[in-house]
């Protein structure tokens, strides 16, 4: 296990309830095992891992740019409850959505909104996926 | 209640036989209301009700612009049964979705009438989901 | 030479001033001779000479998609300039290009608006180039 | 049935087995037989026909596209399938994948991964469809 | 003049040197200066101006996004202008794009880095051009 | 220096005749060396020293994903010039440029075999840019 693994599964577990780790070492990881592992050695091990960005400055970087890519709801939603675990407010959250469709459309803001749905409505939130 | 939005929210009604409103006043308006109601102050109240282009001209912009997109199914099928609510062929719209392929490629194209299919389907069409 | 070929660049030569050809029939065709002759034949020949759409509403077609894509400004000013040439006011190329920031972001739309600026110009354009 | 027809229907059944031209044939073909016809005429009958690249080539030119435009599902799996057909290792395949994630982001490869988990894992898979 | 263009017009030229506005109303506004107008007023005038988020924040979800967009390196440009004059340092900025890359691939990432280099090299930059 | 950047290297400098090292220790390295080096070691060091493909295919990967992508000329030109070092015949590159249009559409593939015409065509050709 590389030491940059170690540092990406760490900051993984640190940001996520699971989910994200659990995404990452079982589907994927079952047909792509080495691509699970520089899934999380590149992103977390390399980048988060760096301090010239704090957590949750690179919780808003991933969220604007998943939420303006429009066809990947599966990441934005592990980073929405990642932001939601380190402390964003749901309306932050919202707003940076909102925000995005000044640079990607309406359409994948929408798309955004509804596929976060449950992670932000208020209440309790059981399961999010897809209206 | 702005101007803006009483003037969007009854092109939307003339449009659409009140799926958009009611996308645009649930799901996404119960986390993001003020989002709801600018997905309809912009779109429709700013846009939509200039009259350099026709509603007619409005909705080619539009399918042609979603279907390109390729990730906007959602959307794509509510201004191909405003469309069709406004007069257009079923063999219109499809030329359009077709002419798409030239510029997005044929993946975005063909998911483009698969998403539509139970819309542009000959005989009645009671609902309309992918494939 | 096709049935197709002849057809489409029938098309493209009432369509456009010259330069959608002059460009097919130049660098690109300097080294891809078969895919300038494919990209008049399918677009053209297949597509816009079918009648379940006229010229005119083709072009909203290609300006929405072009624009929405957000990087095909070379293909876009061709299409703005036959749309121009086919009887579209300038306002209603604007206009078209205006509606496309809904579904593709302002960015897009934006460098649409200017890549063509000196098509939609008031005035004289002797020529159009980015900004 | 023109020739580019027969020669891009004689194409798709040796690649596939059948589930391309399934597709191909009934809900596109249903409400837009001609694109039917057209997205075998040009793709396979006009390009695949063509002798410059072989089958085993064109297809890593089609997965490591469709996998870069990230929405795609459904045309990957197929032309994954058709792949593992001609004789690809699934290594091989899953390696296309990975690779396409500098190009296109992680969040493309990993859904392309995991639209195509089923057909790619050890053992036998029944089926494939998005996790 | 609407309260929207005027709340808008202001924060822009608290965000900017000049140089947005100058953009939105020189080359694109001489052309769609109704378009100018929108451009202020719904990014900036309506959703700038909510407290939701700061400034701070709202820039790094517009660079981010306007990154892993990959063909806006214009908007991306006066983003980065405005982001160092809001107080960022040269590393926090070369870092959202860095991590871009994670979401939108490598190109994109790379791309963006030249497309500002002179406005992140240590030293004075005079001007900012695609290298 | 890591293992991972040595291996890197010592790939990028068999496949390209400097171009793609100058690039990525040039423009991005000044402002952002820590990238310029991460965008060695996870593409190269990483991925094409794996065995699973051979460097012919990988840069088919690369080709057939960059043209479709639409804005990553420098890349692809990059990428272009490995392929011919490679020994790939520039037929073989136009016709891999040509088939990206079925997935990406015709004005991505026309602008990709614009981008890289001087490195295909006939003759000698000192430097390519776009047109």
């Amino acid at each position: 296990m590389s030491e940059r693994y170690r540092r990406g599964i760490d900051i993984v577990q640190r940001l996520s309830a699971g989910s994200l780790e659990e995404f990452l070492t079982s589907r994927v990881a079952e047909i792509a095992p080495d691509f699970a592992r520089m899934a999380i050695e590149f992103p977390f091990g390399d980048l988060y891992a760096r301090t010239e960005l704090d957590f949750r400055d690179r919780e808003i970087v991933a969220i604007a740019a998943l939420a303006t890519l429009g066809n990947a709801g599966r990441q934005l939603r592990m980073h929405v409850a990642a932001a939601l675990k380190l402390g964003f407010d749901k309306a932050e959250v919202v707003e940076i959505l909102m925000q995005s469709a000044v640079y990607g459309g309406f359409p994948a803001a929408l798309n955004a909104l509804a596929d976060c749905h449950d992670l932000l409505a208020e209440g309790d939130s059981v399961a999010c996926r897809r209206a």
